[in-house]
């Protein structure tokens, strides 16, 4: 089954582009996914098919109109999630993208300028307004594009050994734990010696002791949540242990 | 002065990508950016060009190999910052990204597969390990692409207004206010009044009411920063009122 992937933007030529690529772009070619793009700019109306307007009430930047999205919007069809992406939006998580993949595909929104029509929202409700980072882009098109690299990889078939998806940072609430490969001595620095210890209990006991206290040290706001699920095991988290 | 951007990857081929279109693009062309890759695999000492090798311990994926890592790192020389986007790094934020565009220009590195060989970041600590968003990318290229598009609007000359780099999500630790542009009427809904009142005071004051109430609503994580910043006004946030 193809994951279908449409992108509504004012720059089309940016897609595929870095996912025509690796193993996106292999995935892509094989029919793993498909990638349409709607040019907002098609669903102006008047003769200089303009796409957006100043802000109301004043400020900087341009806003896109919402009767020339909402055509664009309403061409995309429904059976499918619809993202917008905006810094105003819930930030994305893992388990939204593997959701996402187990469905027929998706339509990303692209704003460009200071953004959408707050009125998008109200007559499309069914929108998800998502934020990738707490960073600003000059649009949507860089966090449509790390979206759907996300997407792709947790397509069936499209990543070589099919365990890769798991064992993976947030997929168990976690930062995965260090990595190391050969050589064995690398600059006078080893590999800590239990990876070499072929002790398969003694090596997950030290990858889970190195995800927690990575965790704890780099990202307190994941292990707040790790810790407080652990100690509600009913909680319904998503949790391998 | 050309912000100096070098990005160390298995695949040069995506950049500039998306960020030769457009804002970005533009840019480029003026010199305002510049965009240097640095391909790994040339960096590989046997004759397969061999780049990465299996996990130390076992697991799925590879990881790169940190003798053909180092010597490419070590390529890209001092002075900028060096970036390694990993979901095991700090996530990414707006006030970094401001403090690079004041510098020279930033160094990123891509992992791919099971990403990097965790002795890279002792024998360079001045690496910063960065994550973009909590969500597993097929490789550090579609965040690094996100993380140069930030970085390149902030840069002096590249927006059209000035001012568009402020009053906007993160900067103030709030999301930003809802916008809106004509038609005033579209499908039965209208701007709110007070955008149309040309009272500067009152659009300002339902502006950050506005922020404040989304930020609350939907960023509870920025909005115990900011409320618990707004009691200890002494504690150096960066905040415009």
């Amino acid at each position: 089954m193809t994951f279908a992937a449409t992108i509504v933007t004012l720059y089309p030529e940016m897609f595929p582009g870095p996912l025509g690529v690796s193993l996106a772009g292999r995935a892509l070619e094989r029919g793993d996914w498909s990638c349409e793009t709607v040019q907002i700019r098609d669903f102006a109306t008047d003769k200089h098919r303009t796409v957006d307007d100043t802000p109301a009430g004043g400020g900087a930047g341009m806003v896109l109109k919402p009767d020339v999205l909402g055509p664009a919007i309403e061409s995309v069809g429904e059976g499918r999630p619809i993202l917008a992406m905006t810094p105003r939006g819930k930030p994305i998580t893992q388990e939204r993208i593997r959701e996402i993949t187990e469905g027929p595909g998706v339509a990303i929104l692209c704003g460009r300028f200071e953004g959408f029509d707050e009125r998008i929202f109200e007559a499309y409700p069914q929108i998800e307004q998502v934020s990738l980072a707490d960073i600003v882009l000059s649009g949507g098109e860089p966090a449509a594009l790390a979206i759907l690299d996300a997407c792709i990889r947790l397509l069936p078939g499209v990543m070589g050994a099919p365990t890769s998806g798991h064992e993976e940072s947030f997929e168990d609430g976690l930062l995965e734990y260090p990595q190391y490969t050969r050589p064995q001595e690398w600059e006078g620095r080893t590999i800590p010696e239990v990876l070499r210890s072929g002790d398969h209990a003694k090596i997950a006991a030290w990858r889970k002791a190195r995800s927690e206290e990575d965790t704890r040290l780099r990202r307190p706001d994941l292990w707040d949540r790790y810790s407080g699920d652990r100690d509600q095991p009913a909680s319904g988290a998503r949790r391998k242990d």
